[in-house]
């Protein structure tokens, strides 16, 4: 089969990879419907992030069952499934609490490499979610965001405790944040203000549910927020980058007492603890514990509540994935699908 | 008066101060039945804060009100009263959510020197909350513990969610450890591990509901607390020290999901971004907001349902604060009151 390998930065390659199996009873394949490049896969892209030898990129997906290991029971082939980017057995404490993201048997998806035709999924009856039925095709997009860029904005907006008469703020105008602007309208919030300098993704935000965009950032985008909020700060803050300068952006523009939901990977970020401690913030985040989600935002997409396919304002085959990086990179697309 | 004045690390002196007056139509003038003092005084003590001057210390009182400014009414000469470091409108929009230590309008208490027979409180009104009736005289060391370590162990244990059914760590010894031992218990905690490697501080934990005793710290305490929870952490984490090893013992200590409740000044701490995302904590604290707690902390005590008090294990005259100190810098005395 076709799939998406890493060689170093800015080296991407699609190549034949050997088909996946079933490895263990628990497993099941699946040929993808599509398949997306993650903001997250730019570190390694920009060199932020190190690889040691040539890897298979792509933890996002959506597709068939083909395949299932003798202990699956949950799911059969044929369906239509959504999984997230960690495989969890949702059964354990951790699980249950809703943190399938830390599963005491997790495991990462990033090394079966998902930017490919067909992939190995582990832990198949807790990891994936399958559909009512077979959805309509202009609905994929939909529940390949669902995948990962929404359950992460859903959690990051959920972190933030986003809801009813609440003043939300929006660090970040990638896929997350702006299905974070998404999540936090969802959840109820009264006034969601969006930062971003993009004008394609200013207007996306404000499709989504933004009813203010901030252009500034660093303390003046934090003086923005406070201006917008009788000086106080915005009742909950989305953190979607994982900069020391995001980061500290979010925790500014917060009251006190207020929320912050990280969910940018953390690159190079130390807290100053004594700022933090007279901030006065919750802060909550890590890896989305997308499975959580999964089941309600289905549901939504299902029904057409939501419409977080959106984001992918590039679709390309999959054999074009080094164009989708490119794209992505230069920040010419906000996230690039891709068909396999 | 006499107040107590620190001239700089391990030299304080008891000494003529003069007598507080109304300065504002919202202050009150209390003369204190009871002071103490507070861990956060060691800091400056072993030269870990700077003084810029010789300061007036203490910043924990309780007292019967002298005399009132022409724009006070909710207290009254005669009351006797509990206030917290921070004096607060109580109105404002971050009070009303329960942050009064930052009201837009607070006023530091330190400034004031709590250690001394007369005092200021600004914001009277805000500030105060009087007893139903004169206290009994062996109530008021629990009183004056309200006015700052119960209620900063109080908000550490409900930033730690420390709830129902939960596992709660308490990292820390000192009284505002002891007393989120017991808050910890007062909101019906089910299992109670108190870190500590001194007798009497394990035996006081023990009195205010600790069920297990751990003795390790850093990285063999968090592998402690792991074996006493099943390998995953509490669900909820109390931290009262504030050094880098206090609150990286705390976030390793808590399970993915849980909660680390933090009111330990923070000291050079700086949170590694990429641990603390991964790890999946939430993490509130800082400054406790003692003035949402204490009314129902007052009436505990008033009703005798808890002993806060037994935290002070040395009393003496306000003129001996020197040899207070002294006990406390040598953990020779838990906490020290002082009586004016």
């Amino acid at each position: 089969m076709r799939g998406v390998v890493m060689y170093g930065p800015g080296d991407v390659r699609v190549q034949d990879r050997p088909d996946p199996t079933i490895l263990k009873p628990t497993d099941a394949i699946i040929r993808l419907s599509a398949t997306c490049i993650c903001g997250s896969d730019l570190w390694p892209y920009r060199g932020a992030d190190q690889l040691s030898d040539p890897s298979p990129m792509g933890h996002e997906y959506v597709g068939i069952v083909e395949e299932i290991g003798s202990a699956v029971t949950g799911i059969k082939p044929g369906q239509f499934v959504v999984g997230s980017f960690f495989a969890s057995d949702n059964t354990c404490e951790i699980c249950r609490a809703g943190y399938q993201s830390s599963c005491v048997h997790r495991v990462g998806i990033g090394a079966e490499g998902a930017q490919a035709q067909r992939m190995r999924v582990p832990l198949a009856d807790g990891a994936l979610v399958a559909t009512p039925d077979l959805p309509d095709a202009d609905l994929v997009p939909g529940f390949l965001a669902a995948s990962d860029v929404l359950g992460t904005g859903w959690f990051a907006a959920v972190a933030a405790q986003a809801g009813s008469g609440k003043t939300v703020a929006v660090v970040g105008d990638g896929a997350v944040g702006l299905l974070g602007v998404l999540a936090a309208k969802q959840l109820g919030a009264e006034r969601i203000i969006a930062m971003s300098r993009h004008q394609p993704r200013q207007q996306l935000a404000v499709e989504f549910g933004a009813t203010d965009i901030v252009s500034e950032r660093g303390d003046e985008g934090v003086d923005r927020i406070k201006d917008l909020t009788g000086g106080l700060g915005a009742h909950s803050v989305i953190e979607a980058v994982g900069t020391q300068e995001s980061m500290m952006q979010a925790i500014r523009a917060t009251r006190p007492g207020g929320h912050v939901g990280y969910v940018g990977v953390s690159h190079d970020v130390a807290l100053p603890g004594e700022e933090l401690f007279f901030s006065h913030v919750h802060l909550h985040g890590g890896p989305a514990p997308v499975r959580r989600f999964l089941p309600h935002l289905m549901d939504l997409i299902w029904n057409r509540d939501i419409n977080p396919g959106r984001v992918f304002d590039l679709q390309l085959p999959l054999d074009q994935a080094p164009t989708g990086y490119r794209a992505m990179d230069q920040r010419q697309a906000i996230k690039v699908l891709l068909r396999p």
